[in-house]
């Protein structure tokens, strides 16, 4: 087995010096299970951080349906066959009775940049409007909606980026109605920026939970009036479910928390537990028009090889109760994480919803001062200790805990017993 | 088993009723298995149109390296794994010594996409130069590159479209350097006016065999010519190898046929035999310097399982000598072929490498007048006489064959007999 500084070289090399790597020191990881993965060494480690996997890693009943499938066929929708109708009926009855077709992708970008396609077919016009602080993938286009890694600065004259709400850090002495007020006049200021610059509003395209945001906690009416002004103006609200999706939140999409139905969904990386399929599903006169006047065709999406894969994942989810683990379990954390927070004060805010939680961490409770250099402290010991994290938001100060759905009680503890000693430690 | 009608009808409902599909009676297949496809029915045809299952259909090995593989991980590429990195010094290996990096992605439209952008980040220009009958791939930016579906007259502020290279249907009297020399003006004209417009050239961007043109014959120094052009002005050269790539043309690459190194490259269908992986292989200096300026990560890309996937594609190539086979099958199915135009004087022309073959239909064979009808029945009659087909081209009368390379000559006469007997019940 080759050593770490080995594999970095031929790596940089192959695929480039700046290819994003986790961790100061970089894990090699070997085999996955379940809810644990493991390195060359054989050392294991909790996964708290990997959305992908969501009925847990390698699991053997998806590999069984994976290899079945590619035994028997696997080819483009071209030709008819039955794996996409049962899946996408399946799938699609998971979803308000307005939201009836699917188109098939591979990946979350993808299925980001149809979307987009779809509302700029719709309303004839170019402009979307995304938060200051999303990533939506890596397409052209869709890099084009994703600020995250660009900051703030960044202009498209055709998107513009409103402030993501958040009531954590909320403009002082604003709450309730006011709040949301404030959020949607910004969202209004862009819709009348793109109208007036001539670009035109095509949509609203939002993450249901705002991951890359930070997870923040949102006011409850901003994403049904967000919806509404969004409609008022013309546009299409687009809801990015590919991280909140598949019932990682405890309710199987994001906006059925938000309180919202979308015009258009996009899904994607849990779809197929790490198998690349992905979708927009929407409404019956959208894509129907779409397909009247743009010619779309993906020749690996929606082959039966995923759509049996994707099929399994449902059922896993579904006959496991993966859901409601996800609820219970995510409750758990989040209680253990309050009774931390009573211990340690750089624990500024714990949010989120099932097995979607965000810690933030802060020099000081009143002032709020992002403690972006010790979060980053923190992932890479609770690395050392056997659980893997991440981090995220505005300030990089917020960890991030999304374990695959199978996690129990027993694992959840092992995870605030860690992160105990690690915030004592710092 | 349900019936074709109720299928459709399903389908319609969930996808689209525009949702392409092969054939006037589409085909309900339920099984594959080297170069034959099964329908609902038991009926067995010969596959000489599928160019994404490269060894053939269901692989057993390529089956069991991916059931291995995802029984034991499939993890993103943040964390260290080795099949990434043994699969991509294996496949860069197979190209000139120049192209040593490469960037995974998922389908063959975001290997386009990020090229496109490799090309637009480097050049700090937008405009790209392609052919007014290719087709790319189906991102928003990839479609604005893909004149194909939406005819000559669209125009795209940051594209030209010039025409392809085809010498059989070359302008009268022009041949050898100076028909070379007509299709080099408009490409010039092409630059310049993108210079002009203030948009800037970025590069020209050629599917390496000029499939979706109906693989014309490319005047040998169309190519060499149109690089130095595209590198004189201050462009990228980026071959797209989605089509060509992995052996179909009796070499590895289209571009090595053309006679060019290109600056990029983009791999796809063929690559994991239906497993979505594909690829943009390049220079160090362009990946480095793009993987600084940009953020890219791609979920699902280069993942082990994917990697493990494309390795026995390889393993499988090599082994099985399909290079070397799609050379001779394909010189005997062109050498039957000519020997068919000497019995049905609607064969215009025959031509290809290798097992891809485009045989252009015509009504007269001086006038070359297009035959696009009979192709359509053609094909229509091949299917229900046990072989499938495509047909492609400015005028859709050229009929595409490219089967999985494992095909013997037996198979290829039973294509050839088939045709026989079509062709002479027109």
């Amino acid at each position: 087995m080759a050593d770490i500084d080995t594999l970095l070289a031929r790596r940089a090399k192959l695929l480039g010096a700046k290819a994003p790597l986790f961790y100061d020191r970089p894990l090699h990881i070997v085999r996955g299970e379940g809810v644990w993965l493991y390195d060359a060494d054989g050392r294991r480690y909790l996964d708290a951080y990997n959305n992908v996997p969501v009925v847990g890693h390698c699991h053997p009943e998806v590999v069984d349906a994976l290899a079945r499938q590619a035994a028997t066929l696997n080819v483009h929708t071209r030709y008819l066959h039955e794996t996409i109708l049962d899946y996408g009926e399946r799938l699609v009855a998971k979803f308000d009775a307005s939201l009836s077709m699917v188109m098939f992708v591979c990946t979350g970008s993808e299925a980001n940049d149809q979307a987009l396609r779809i509302a700029r077919t719709h309303t004839g016009k170019q402009g979307m409007v995304v938060t200051n602080l999303t990533y939506h993938g890596n397409t052209t286009a869709v890099d084009a909606v994703s600020p995250l890694f660009y900051g703030r600065d960044v202009i498209n004259p055709e998107v513009r980026s409103i402030p993501y709400p958040d009531r954590y850090r909320a403009p002082p002495g604003l709450e309730g109605r006011a709040l949301t007020d404030h959020y949607l006049a910004a969202l209004e200021r862009a819709i009348a920026s793109l109208e007036e610059s001539g670009v035109g509003f095509a949509g609203l395209l939002l993450c249901s939970i705002f991951a890359n945001e930070g997870l923040p906690d949102v006011p409850a009416d901003f994403m049904p009036r967000a919806l509404e002004l969004t409609h008022r103006a013309g546009g299409l609200f687009i809801a990015d479910e590919v991280q909140a999706g598949f019932g990682r939140t405890g309710r199987m999409w994001g906006h059925e928390i938000m309180g919202v139905v979308p015009d258009i969904v996009t899904l994607g990386k849990p779809m197929g537990n790490g198998h690349p399929i992905a979708a927009v599903v929407t409404r019956a006169e959208l894509l129907e028009e779409f397909r009247e006047r743009v010619f779309f065709f993906n020749t690996f999406a929606g082959n039966p090889v995923s759509c049996a894969v994707a099929a399994k994942v449902l059922d896993i989810l579904e006959r496991d109760r993966l859901m409601e683990n996800a609820k219970r379990v995510g409750d758990h954390l989040r209680a253990g994480l309050a009774r931390l927070a009573a211990k340690h004060a750089i624990i500024g805010d714990v949010r989120g919803q099932g097995l979607w939680v965000g810690i933030e961490l802060v020099g000081d409770r009143v002032a709020k001062t992002p403690a972006a250099s010790e979060a980053q402290r923190v992932v890479n010991e609770m690395k050392a200790r056997g659980v893997l994290m991440g981090r995220i938001g505005e300030f990089d100060n917020v960890l991030k805990i999304r374990p695959p759905l199978p996690i129990g009680t027993a694992e959840a503890d092992f995870l605030l017993d860690t992160l105990d000693g690690v915030l004592a430690a710092l």
